[in-house]
């Protein structure tokens, strides 16, 4: 594509304006050739900008960097900028359309338009599929599910009986949503009894599950994740657990049942937070961290249990500091 | 159903025993509505009965609980009661009876009476599938595996070569029973000798595994899981490992090779185990800790590494006073 | 077999040299019977020696053990003698050969010679399958995948599109090579831009993914796990991680985006290491430790966030006493 009209899809000014260049594709600072793009969102990669071998960059206007010899498109947001260049250059093979022949569809199964089903998907009685669904094979869709329009299931999804999931929703592979949750009646005689979980889950509209996560249904009511919700790869959410809107759950988080984390909340990797306790909105906690107890909206925790992440901050730094600091004492002791 | 009736099923006493009320379901204390019955267990929940809304109250006979002004039945365990009231209002869509014309049978597999498989179920040679089993599409039973009467797979489990399933027993979906240990010879060159995992794994009768999680296989031998016990979503139990009988492993728990857990033990979310070590009886450890050394029976422990639980909660009070502690010390020291 | 002729298999030096037995298969030191050969390669075991009822034993030449009174087979490398053992006494149930007449072939679909695939394997279009592969049954590979001669596909495996593996790759059940990476652009509206992931991922020869794991593709650019490398159950590999060369990484590791790992590293289990950092070659990091920043070659750490592995051992004694460690600075305080 000639970067005149890449500039133009990206709504950027390109600098030199009358550059001529063949872009062919994207690619970060340190491996995009002659004929790629790359990105600057960052400023404290301006560093590597000596090395970088782009043909050509996305800045922000007015980007004060005096040694900047890429020609550049200046753009509102680079990075956005970037991940649609991405999708220019780039899609995934498309999934053949239709409904193979070895898909297996219940008893009063509602099909949208345009729905596309790859080999092997097994669908129950009374599942409803929106329109423009694409469904990856070996896909088990239970009875009376419903998808919405939009979604893309990959290989190996699970939904479970009545599990809702609202339009673009995304499910990577080997997902598992609306699994039985952990629920159990410690008996007298030390055996468990188990409790039938007989509530659901509900996913929100443009939601993105990733690999192998478990969103369990509730014990009765409903497990929910709200719109725009991204969770990654092998994360549990535990039964009738609330998640609010726009939040991130990254990999391998895992939350016990009836947890509440509210809107635009980043949980970082592995995460643990238990169960019955809420989770302001805005909250940000730092990779590893563990929850046990609520945390109040626009805060930032970290550490175990987690704590305001400055703190723990100089927590960590003076740590190491405490084998010594107890030779010290000792020798104040002695006087 | 009515009120008198449920009453009679849960084995509880109504009050007042001449109340007349259709129960058409069950609801926790904050969303149950008039028609349903929720249940009080914990005194620490009395808080919330001025705000329930629930038409009856499954509570312990003689609870103080003077502004209850909720019908009651009163049965000797609430929460075992209110988890039998589920079952009476709820069942999951019954399965499709019968073998599904797909399902895939190898040689000299034995069927008991009464099985059910989904659509795409595919067994190995020499499997033993016991009575009232129910299998979900896509499962994969690999050859000479035995599966008790009773059990209930769900979608995509993998029941490995010569893995032995009690009875009674549930795996959710995704989950992976017998799966190679993960066991290698470090080689002089740096290099990694793969050694075959010929042992198996054994699940005692009425246990739960739970979804996308992986029981190693043993070396040689048997890793075994004992009777009652239930293990969460996305846990690692590695090779060799022994887990006895009415254990709980919650959710992400890791094991590492040859461990041995004791009966009656609970693993909270995200602990982690070294191998080669014993977790006694009736220990219970909580979230995200890391134990490196066995556990004697009978006690709590948490942190990591983990140590006494309640030395481990002074510890984590003490932790955010360590910053300012170094400062103190150090002007001790200036005199 | 005849131990004579199984000391000559495993290249050892029979003593007594004359000993006539017939060993049936392998043992640990504590499970090893009359009729079957066990080993010792660490000298922390010999305290087991006393209690062994094996019929044999792999030792070192040499071994200080005056009280061994178990006929020995003298081997350079007992624990490598006792895997090659295990391989002669055990193999597991063959695959049925051949292509399964319900898979389904995309097309343009190139097979080696000697491929296995079991029931319901669906290939995508342009796939290449090298000579020896055996896929199991239920697994998915996308179009343009490419699984290198002599591969393993354990059940529900899925590779996704244009994945690449090496030579003798063995996947085990259900783990996902290259399902999206979790990217997304946070935009001003607290919304989150999907990032199409153009990436792919490249597996080495030699490689072993263990059960449930995801290895995600590079956003765009590869991720790519070198040659050697094993990963245990539910790990994850986030998009445009490096991973070097006979690696190990343990159960539950969780690596975050465009991490570098060395060569040689030994990850224990549950280890979390955030993004765009190195781990030099040959570091070792403690179970359930977190990585903040990058690691030097040739160093241990623990810890979270770790520190070198001395350090931590002495900081973790020191924690215990930090409670009371409060209170005699208070009482230094006072004078």
């Amino acid at each position: 594509m000639e970067i005149a009209t890449l500039a133009a899809q990206l709504d950027g000014q390109l600098n030199p304006p009358d550059l001529k260049l063949e872009i062919t594709g994207v690619g970060t600072m340190e491996e995009a050739t002659a004929d790629q793009i790359t990105f600057l969102a960052n400023p404290k990669y301006l560093a590597k900008l000596p090395d970088c071998r782009a043909g050509a960059i996305l800045v922000a206007p007015g980007l004060d960097a005096p040694d900047l010899r890429i020609p550049r498109i200046e753009v509102a947001h680079p990075y956005y900028a970037f991940a649609r260049a991405i999708a220019l250059f780039h899609s995934p093979p498309p999934p053949k359309p239709g409904i193979h022949p070895t898909v297996i569809l219940g008893e009063g199964v509602e099909l949208g338009e345009n729905v596309t089903m790859g080999a092997y998907v097994v669908v129950g009685d009374r599942a409803r599929i929106g329109d423009h669904v694409v469904i990856h094979p070996h896909c088990a869709i239970y009875a009376d599910a419903v998808i919405g329009a939009g979604s893309i299931l990959h290989s190996h999804v699970a939904i479970r009986e009545g599990v809702i999931l609202g339009e673009r929703v995304i499910v990577q592979n080997g997902a598992v949503i609306g699994g039985d949750g952990f629920g159990f009646v410690p008996m007298p005689d030390g055996t468990f009894y188990k409790i039938l979980q007989a509530g659901t889950v509900t996913l929100g509209d443009d939601v993105e599950i990733q690999a192998l996560s478990a969103i369990d249904r509730a014990t009765i009511g409903t497990t929910t994740i709200g719109p725009g919700t991204k969770v990654d790869n092998l994360v549990q959410v535990g039964h009738g657990c609330k998640i609010g809107d726009h939040t991130l759950l990254c990999g391998q988080v895992g939350l016990a049942g009836s947890t509440t984390v509210g809107n635009h909340v980043i949980l970082a990797g592995q995460v643990g937070a238990a169960g019955h306790l809420t989770i302001g909105d805005r909250v940000q906690v730092g990779a590893s961290s563990g929850i046990n107890h609520s945390i109040p909206p626009n805060t930032q925790v970290s550490g175990y249990p987690a704590i305001d992440h400055k703190l723990w901050l100089r927590v960590s730094a003076a740590l190491k500091l405490l084998p010594d600091l107890i030779q010290r004492v000792r020798r104040l002791e002695r006087g």
